[in-house]
């Protein structure tokens, strides 16, 4: 696996690459679909490839280790095999599902004992652990087992945990060295920066991550619910840290402003449940800004979903037809929200992708920005 | 709207025809997928007609009329505009609904009074009243509003019941006649056969219905939990009645042995929600009979979801992913087993009019009845 960046803007800090892996090449900036249990909710795999064209998704370690579990996995020769997705995948480590389920769970050196959400059953999750599993779901980018720190952090948690991240880190490096790959393409492991929103610690967290010389390098422990302003200062001073010439993964961001922003600092991956989750309340995000489909204004409004966007659903639909599908709770609604976001999201980083290549990105940046954020 | 038959089988009562509506053509015997809400449930519009082959589906007045309400439907220019459907389309008379909420609304000689099932607000349907919000849906096939009455039923309640149905549907005619369709195509009204599983009650009623000579003639009243051979022997009774020229539409009906036993007694045309409310539990139907998907047996199976299915779901998609799915509870899940089961219905009808055409039907459901009630 490797990285061809293309074209560095001279207005800002955005680029544009191609991330080569043994299931196809992706075009970066990138914005990658969440698929937690081997599914992007509501979305057959054909429409994610040809709607919605995404180049790459996302797999949740935690969900798919409980449910189906590795056996069936493995037996099917991998999540590619399993769910019928032929193009990249990556998958998280894990970290992110445990810091999100505070309750249940304890941190320790060793690694970390959680209890199932499903069934209330004992798991213990280790950095080698997380390899090993990552190394049977088989996706092509995995990630290193971290602890995402809460926001607000106190600087002292903050520290101990980051350096615990780093330890972390060595064991899974140490583990993938260990282990091979099970169904014959290349796994790439990224590392991931931690901090939290200190700088010093953010600043120490980038050079330890850009000296392990991964394929790529991923930042956590954003987008959970610090302002848009820490985010941004964040990225900003570690994209000035990582590697140039390696892709930068901002996990879990965010709103379509918020990745034309990040793009701008540097950024070439992003993933996030929003275009999915908020379809399924009836959020649009568009060229235009965002439509809260349940109010009554678009009660009787029969133009088309959206009329600037490219997916199906966009130009068969109207309006007041997916309102009707939202408001009455029924599964068509929620596909269809589904896939105009997520293309929208795709359609959002490939127009950024050719403003950076045509060396028109900031300004036309600067014009999308509040169109974006605009409430419809 | 005019049918033509174009062959009687000489082994039984099975017919292959064409109903010939402004919306396009259907070949009998057909499958209606139900489409309550304007939506077959996690089913796109363009899924519905070029994977499951749907030529005709059903709305349900009842739920239509409370949402999206009649003057977003009117507005729309009927429903077909509303939802993006091109093809012809049946709805009940909200009759069928009215039975199934037996708590919550009072039968009178006028009409119906009955409580919505969202908030519980009154509402009052009457003969003329089915007939006006039907005009308003703009199916291109409307139904009778009529009583179903439930199994078992008192012979004293079956016939009073009939009578007030018989006297509704002079009311029904009436209203048509004094109304004209909305959106500038033709929408034929089919009386329905009621009298519960009393010979007599049927032959009266169908003697009934078959003076009114209407585009097509329905039966009503069966799959309310009767035993098959009542079923059948109703059926039957009421084939030999109702006019060989005309289409048959048995509602409500039912497994795949019930729609090859109701084919070889006469009938034309079915609706159920068996296809799509089973698939949501995981339950499928196929060729070589029903498979429950939720069974540890499928856990790691990694065939295609149905060999001899001609849906790409059929295809793409293994029996150990779906199981997975269902087990999640996965909205994907849930759209594929749907897919499948209507385009297995599909077919089936397809396959029973070419066995009929080629004068091989008698023999050929002989041998497929054992198969398709087998359990996998």
């Amino acid at each position: 696996m490797h990285f061809d960046l293309l074209v560095s803007d001279d207005k800002s800090n955005a680029r544009a690459g191609l991330l080569h892996t043994e299931h196809g090449s992706i075009e970066t900036p990138i914005f990658m679909p969440v698929g937690t249990a081997g599914t992007v909710k509501g979305v057959h795999q054909q429409e994610l490839r040809d709607d919605i064209e995404a180049q790459i998704i996302l797999g949740n370690t935690y969900h798919l280790y409980l449910r189906p579990g590795l056996k069936v996995i493995e037996r099917a020769g991998g999540l590619h095999q399993f769910i019928g997705w032929e193009r990249p995948m990556l998958t998280d480590s894990g970290g992110y599902q445990v810091y999100s389920m505070s309750g249940s769970r304890k941190i320790v050196e060793e690694g970390v004992r959680f209890q199932s959400h499903i069934d209330g059953s004992y798991h213990f999750f280790s950095p080698e652990h997380a390899i090993d599993v990552q190394r049977t779901i088989g996706a092509d980018i995995i990630m290193a087992f971290d602890e995402c720190t809460p926001y607000p952090c106190p600087y002292d948690y903050a520290e101990r945990s980051m350096h615990m991240t780093h330890r972390w880190l060595d064991r899974c490096i140490e583990q993938m060295n260990q282990t091979e790959a099970k169904y014959g393409y290349e796994q790439a492991l990224f590392p991931i920066v931690q901090g939290s929103v200190y700088k010093d610690l953010r600043l120490q967290s980038a050079e330890k991550i850009a000296s392990c010389n991964a394929v790529g390098n991923a930042i956590g422990g954003l987008s959970v619910g610090e302002p848009d302003d820490e985010l941004y200062a964040m990225t900003d001073l570690v994209c000035g840290v990582l590697p140039k010439d390696k892709p930068r993964y901002l996990m879990g961001v965010g709103t379509p402003v918020n990745i034309l922003e990040c793009i701008s600092l540097g950024i070439d991956m992003f993933d996030c449940v929003m275009p999915s989750r908020n379809a399924r309340h009836g959020m649009l995000f568009t060229w235009d800004g965002i439509i809260n489909i349940k109010n009554q204004k678009w009660e009787f409004d029969f133009s088309p979903l959206d009329s600037k966007g490219k997916a199906y659903v966009d130009q068969v639909y109207t309006k007041a037809y997916l309102r009707h599908l939202i408001k009455c709770k029924e599964n068509l609604g929620i596909q269809i929200a589904t896939i105009h976001n997520l293309a929208f999201y795709l359609e959002l980083v490939k127009e950024a992708r050719k403003q950076i290549i045509e060396g028109t990105f900031a300004l036309w940046k600067e014009q999308m920005i509040p169109k974006l954020s605009n409430r419809l």
